[in-house]
């Protein structure tokens, strides 16, 4: 199983800082497998919240994630500051494939990368659900031009 | 994006009962996409335990994920009571691709279905290095016939 | 600091088997100290959800905690099996004291101890509201006699 | 059970700023208690690896937790920026009591507030061990004149 070409961080659009927790990191001394998916969920949904208004609290239409994956490349570790590279792969009119990528602060190759994919649905019934105008457009900016 | 066809039951040769927690529910009311990995992670490690006689404090050699996914076909959340299902699919000298599912218990089509690769590392040098025979044996056992 | 005397199994009313997990371990090679609360979240709204019809997703009164405490006395690690000991202390209108320990299965004196307290609001405002009596009743059920 | 006095942010002589993550918030829409103690591990062992220079994965003293509290004064959520205040109430040989708090960015006074005990150990026997200089010096700078 040969590993994957490591992204490099000016392939990702947005940038947010992500600082690790003593609790990241598991019995082998580094971040657990586990972890690097909060990292996605965070970056993302930072994202829908500042730039596209996503309401989480009361908000008709929420997203929920159907599909996730993740390539580890590289070790990570508490205390390491981090970095969380977002782009969007795939936007339609109910759901959105976004690519993560994680960096160690001050490395242009990704540690670790992966997607991630949303349906937005309506909040009271689960069904799936145009979204926002606001959101799109948030999401449209992250794509590659 | 079409949803996959949801793994049957009895296509894992192993079930592990699994008890949600109350964390493992977010702010949408269903177990964190997150959360279904730690299940993956428990899975996994406990077969290697129990049945490859892993040492995860002292044995010398660990096996770390470097690959992981997950599809999400229907919510799960606390406290249901879950059971994850475990097939290997992919067995070579240092490494392992398992297959996992996550099962509401009584239901014999996964909630969440997905993959999980393991190299096994000397854990000082942290480079590959073979699996020990019990661990190889365990794994075997988990191989379609 | 002396270490407080471990409580005993017997003294509590109702247990629950817990499962670890892979993560609950951090980098020592034991639970960490954060994990402990999850359980005793998870033993105390299993108890109020199975006894006491707490409705988590729609309910009109909520449990909200104000204080915890854990006395942590022996380790505990993946793969353990564990038991969560609960009783309660003080029944108020709209609060209630839990006091949790964590037993390895098999041993009678409590590997971890602490305590909860639930105030219980309206979902709405969040502003203390009287519990309802199916709640009340199952946890007047844990009070020492 | 009436609630604490709130602390305030000056009262603490080290701050640390802490990131949330989408899944610190419970299913009632607010940082999920056991959340916060993830908070003061963090808080704690940064202090103690930048200042301290511990070695997590190597050094011989290891700090192990043997209590901790909290009482939670408001709530906060994801995507709040936090801050965590630390402060030293007892040090002893080989035992040291923090105070921790966190504050909503911007606010004075105390969301939360809790206490943190630590034993130094030796790494390997787990028996307690007088700490080393350095983490007793950058531990000593955190205690009120």
């Amino acid at each position: 199983m040969p590993s994957p070409t490591p992204q490099l961080r000016d392939s990702y659009p947005h940038h947010l800082p992500i600082a690790t927790r003593w609790m990241d990191n598991d019995v082998y001394g580094h971040d657990n497998n586990v972890v690097y998916y909060s990292y996605f969920d965070t970056v993302i949904n930072r994202w829908l919240v500042d730039e596209g208004g996503l309401d989480i609290g009361g908000g008709d239409c929420i997203g929920l994630c159907v599909e996730s994956r993740c390539a580890y490349l590289r070790p990570l570790a508490f205390p390491d500051a981090l970095e969380g590279g977002l782009r969007v792969v795939h936007l339609g009119r109910s759901s959105v494939r976004y690519e993560i990528a994680i960096f160690a602060v001050g490395n242009v190759e990704a540690a670790a990368q992966g997607e991630f994919v949303h349906v937005f649905v309506d909040r009271a019934t689960r069904r799936p659900a145009e979204m926002p105008p606001r959101i799109r457009d948030a999401l449209a900016r992250l794509m590659p031009r």
